[in-house]
């Protein structure tokens, strides 16, 4: 602690504190979430911040590659930071042989991108996975839709569509419209923006694409007229009897990833407007690419800092507690142990006590205290109270106050 | 995922994968220590896994500093993974000056050292920090002593011991023993060995350090005949009052950090055998020298991965449950619907519940899936069940099994 110099301390552009208001709320959308996945027996896990490099790179192309943090540590080693929850899980699979097939795990843990930040985006992310891994059953896409439904559901989101379309619908459509195979996954992306911009932006973004305008407009017309096929009609149908309403299917839809190989989904929550927060779809090849094991996936990723911002911004759970605690107990009077003794005892009751700790404040100070961090009551124990074996409760909301026994006071509280 | 060649895909030394057996005990340890945090009035916070090198470094001195992942960004900011959460606190009071005061926080997230790992200590290390920042009374003090105590309580140790001295009352004794004050810290380290090594060890310790025999020995009998001293009188009958039991007065305790201003603890458990799991101070000068308010501090850190790896390594949660599904619907005859709509019924009932995606999976594979998740439950639907309108329930660790109506089967699970 020599030589201390003033330090500018301030945290990095993308990167954030999570204070004790915000923290309750992300606390309480993870505790639901959970409660959820593992309603469907699906189990947690976690991975590590750091990976080698050759596990993190190379999977989605140069341009994501920019995106991952990467650096070499004391020992010379090329690592990174997690930039998904996907790429771990394959890493996983492959460290982890003896785990019990299928495996069905979520995670939620933050994950890191190196891009400049813009609003509401960040470069350090919590993202929250659900997937099932080594199993090509519909009924397994199907699950993974109802607990995106049960998750949604659970959080309190009224109006939400699941969009769901199949890859192979998407490309029997590029094929019967005779685009060049080496130009569908491009195709596809302008057309998942007729969501967004107009249809005539989307035939000018395909011309530029190198399309006819004679071929544009026609796979506009055959996706539009696009119809499920077998798998996506078995996978809707199961989904219907799993309690999924408010399914779509929606044979615009696309995303980005080029390695799904079958069933896509998407979330566009409505009421609250959200707009998109949950992505996924089957990916039956990229365990096996990742060098991996050989089997077939199927999971869907929920953003949950969009989640966590929403909830936050519109104030959508008032209710809920902006701190754990719920009493404090003051001291006045220089009654330091009687507080004790006092927050002791409330404590055995169940309610979650603080006393304020330093003697010699003024109560005016101690109760605006428990003002700003929105503590519920207050109990005042003085020389006055503790000659009559009472206390005096305050309701800091309706600034109600009465001395009673502490027994009452402590009815009063739990009521 | 072109030219996709097949990867060595493994973990970084001192990095590890947690699958759900080690979650399940992870996530129960941090629910049972929330659950004291919060019964005294502390919220969580957590703060970005990346700094500023400035913010991080320079604080332990070089030894420390060679210990923190530090890398340039790809704009070519100096930025390190957090190497504690006690500067990350020092930043956050920097960064957010309207926080209420006294600040009471916990903080349970990843820190990272950079040195080679060794059995039983990582790159990736689980914290927990309680601290209270903005009071200097010794009720604070007594608290947190408080919160670890009742924290071992909760983890369900038996035998415990909270050691408590404080660095005035060490150095006070090296003042009488004329000891010369640059040596101070370095002496402490020396003698707070004595909990492992012998006298004599101790004393040719001291003497290679630039102490006489004389002075030596003189220092070590000063210690052991010292008196906790006015505020460490006042901190253990505080500390009493809340009901912390097991207080010692152990005049050899130092702590390495040299940042403590005045009492000191760790605890050492000694049933089951783990050692020292938590160490903490109080640190009145500490916020300041790192940049940020001027503000004194107290607080513990809880060791959190040797706590899970103990109760992992010595069954000491043998009831916990390996995974958080109770029943496992299984799937034959190619009743999938049917075994869906029942899964869906128990799920309904509260029953964490999931069923096995895949038809034509020949019944004896399900329940070694079952078996090998250690899933309690399996609930048979087959064509002969349905045409009863019953369900075969089998028990995975009686191996009974019987047939009966799903509302009973229902009972019998929830019994």
């Amino acid at each position: 602690m020599k030589n201390m110099k003033k330090r500018n301390l301030q945290t990095l552009k993308g990167f954030r504190d999570f204070l004790p208001e915000t923290m309750a709320v992300r606390n309480e959308v993870i505790k639901r979430l959970r409660v959820v996945f593992e309603k469907y027996g699906y189990d947690e896990v976690q991975t590590p911040t750091l990976e080698y490099q050759e596990v993190l790179l190379g999977k989605y192309g140069d341009e994501a590659d920019r995106l991952v943090y990467t650096f070499e540590d004391k020992g010379k080693r090329k690592v990174g930071l997690k930039y998904d929850l996907t790429v771990p899980l394959a890493r996983t699979m492959a460290s982890n042989q003896n785990l019990p097939i299928p495996f069905k795990r979520y995670q939620i843990q933050p994950v890191f991108r190196a891009d400049k930040p813009q609003k509401g985006r960040y470069r350090e992310i919590y993202q929250c996975d659900i997937d099932i891994v080594g199993s090509s059953s519909p009924a397994s896409d199907a699950e993974i839709l109802a607990i995106t439904s049960d998750s949604l559901n659970s959080l309190g989101f009224e109006k939400f569509e699941i969009r769901i379309n199949s890859r192979n619908v998407l490309f029997g459509a590029m094929e019967k419209a005779k685009i060049p195979k080496d130009k569908w996954l491009s195709v596809a992306q302008s057309i998942d923006k007729l969501d967004k911009i107009s249809k005539s932006d989307v035939i000018s973004e395909l011309t530029s694409k190198g399309l006819t305008k004679n071929m544009s407009e026609n796979i506009l017309e055959i996706v539009d007229g696009s119809k499920p096929d077998d798998n996506l009609n078995e996978i809707i149908a199961l989904a219907k009897s799993l309690g999924v309403e408010s399914l779509k299917f929606t044979p615009t839809l696309s995303r980005g990833l080029d390695y799904y190989t079958g069933a896509i989904f998407e979330t566009v929550v409505t009421e609250p407007k959200i707009g998109s927060i949950t992505g996924g779809g089957r990916y039956d090849k990229l365990l096996k690419d990742l060098g991996g094991p050989d089997l077939p996936a199927v999971g869907t990723t929920i953003g949950l800092d969009r989640v966590v911002d929403v909830i936050t911004e519109l104030e959508l759970w008032k209710d809920l507690p902006k701190t754990a605690s719920f009493v404090l107990v003051t001291i006045i009077d220089n009654n330091l142990e009687k507080s004790m003794e006092i927050a002791g005892k409330l404590r055995k009751s169940g309610i979650n006590t603080e006393i304020y700790p330093d003697p010699n404040t003024k109560l005016d100070k101690q109760l605006k205290y428990a003002d700003k961090k929105c503590v519920p009551w207050v109990i005042i124990v003085g020389d006055k109270e503790i000659g009559k074996n009472t206390v005096t409760l305050k309701n800091l909301k309706s600034r109600a106050q009465e001395t009673l026994s502490l027994d009452k006071a402590v009815k009063k509280i739990t009521s």
